[in-house]
């Protein structure tokens, strides 16, 4: 692969190429957040699945089972919410191996409870095995929105204006604070960060019923990556501006501590869980006034596809911005 | 565990206990082939996952990759079938181990279309990640029944009668053959149909559609623990006829090649995927009518609790017949 290549999402998009469609329901395929299914006269259906295999996407020195099971249904969840959605049921499949007791079993099962009750999900069955050797999730989500709402990551145009929710780069870094094992506030916060993402139900909601936003993506391969999923899907360029990124204190003086550069995590670095979407320029002051409650940030804007995808530092230089999150095959 | 009890069940029922039902569309939760979920004026939700893990569900020494790939599919149709329902769209998650080279993923993934295209499912997602070890699939469907049709597996009433769709045993006598190296035809037929489920979608569709079934599940653990399973839900008793039990000559005559018992294989013996179901003593005249184009043999009739569950043999003695089929955690 080239470097910055994007080869888990060249893989799938080469072994699906050319899958058949047998349904006229079915409104958007393989490669958005959730797959979008024609459900009736007033909602759209929303199928997600995630998977986390140890070894992988968790080690078990660093997560309790508490937390591993309930961040296989968080983010499904902000899955759902990356397209407007809210979630309904959930189907949970879980591959054991030898040395996870039935007791143990049993804290897997009170975090998949945890999470499923915080976003009044219901689980409505699933699957159950012997692993041989590691613990594997995998959990599918079915949501809904109303008819014809969900935001793809498709509907970016020159012109809309590039907004995240929350701030950027503590999942990451609480992933390496973990790893050197950093004491104190920051790193429990950021760790925190890592092992209970927060899907942003709330503001893919208010976005999706204000037809607010016109593309939208959850961070969870990291920024370079998702802004290029979006961007591609979409056929535009874009420019995002280094000053404007949202980062904590606590990031800063974390990465600061660990000797490390913060804006790697917070360009690079996955599993934040927050939403990347574009918007009109009409909608910025919706954005700012105080009947809308939550909080996102303005980073950057949509150009022409022949403009690439650039990063702008605080000096006006410019440079191409190369997707380098998380990708298993590379 | 208690000899005979059903661990898996056990656990996930344990497990499963406390989750919260937040939805008033949830007709039919876990426990049954497909959770049934109320979707409009016409039609219910059927969602099922099932999980194949190397190394508990199969062996790449047995199965090709293209094979790996199109059962893991099949075994998901044939839960849709179960319920008498028409399978739509599915969800397909691979962990891929480093020795599966991208070549060979393409093997995976035409099992994968095959069984689709077969079945007329739209693979409308999934997911896909590195695994450090061994090759996992888990595949999600989302059919459809007519309101209110979904057969279940809780239904069956004392004076049903009790029949199967095509012959058992031959997918775990085509296991063993295989283990055990056995070649000619009926080795070869055996384990065809072991790699190569046919789930009867036809059959369960006349059952709904004609209100002929009362209660049905598919053939994945093996008779005696899936008969157990609609009689506890169905809170009943059963006897079955071993003379009545469908096997094939060919099925006969590999046992007696590797000197095995076939009624083994036939009341224990996993994965033939057939339709287990009850109905009226009415229904029988339909089955036997040239208009009904299905082959379904009675095998027993359905009786009160306190009856347990029991096998009759030929010269008219009974034994109690304990579930044996395969159970991941036991």
């Amino acid at each position: 692969m080239a470097p910055g290549g994007d080869s888990e999402f060249e893989l799938i998009r080469r072994m699906t190429r050319s899958v058949a469609c047998f349904s006229d329901q079915l409104l958007t395929g393989i490669g958005d957040d959730c797959a979008v299914v024609a459900g009736g006269a007033e909602a759209d259906l929303l199928l997600t699945a995630d998977l986390l295999v140890e070894g992988v996407h968790f080690d078990r020195k660093w997560f309790s089972l508490r937390q591993i099971g309930s961040k296989a249904v968080r983010v499904n969840v902000s899955d759902i919410a990356a397209m407007g959605g809210v979630p309904d049921f959930a189907l949970v499949t879980l591959a054991i191996p030898p040395d996870v007791s039935a007791a143990s079993l049993e804290e897997l099962y009170a975090g998949i409870r945890e999470a499923a009750e915080t976003f009044r999900v219901t689980i409505a069955g699933g699957d159950l095995s012997r692993s041989p050797d590691v613990l594997v999730l995998d959990v599918m989500v079915l949501g809904t929105t109303e008819r014809g709402r969900a935001v793809l990551r498709s509907g970016a145009r020159v012109g809309d204006r590039i907004f995240v929710s929350g701030t950027l780069g503590a999942a990451a870094l609480g992933l390496l604070a973990a790893r050197t094992q950093q004491r104190g506030p920051d790193a429990e916060s950021a760790m925190a960060r890592q092992c209970r993402p927060e899907p942003g139900i709330g503001l893919g909601r208010a976005l999706s019923q204000g037809r607010l936003a016109t593309a939208m993506i959850d961070l969870s391969d990291g920024l370079s990556s998702d802004l290029a999923h979006i961007c591609e899907a979409s056929g535009v360029g874009a420019k995002i501006r280094l000053q404007d990124l949202p980062v904590s204190d606590s990031c800063r003086r974390l990465a600061a501590a660990m000797a490390a550069e913060p804006f790697d995590f917070v360009l690079h670095g996955g599993e934040d869980y927050a939403l990347l979407f574009t918007a009109g320029p009409d909608a910025v002051a919706v954005f700012g006034s105080r009947r809308f409650p939550f909080t996102v940030t303005e980073i950057g804007e949509i150009l022409s596809p022949d403009a690439g995808i650039v990063l702008e530092y605080p000096d006006g230089r410019c440079e191409a911005l190369r997707p380098s999150g998380y990708d298993h095959f590379r």
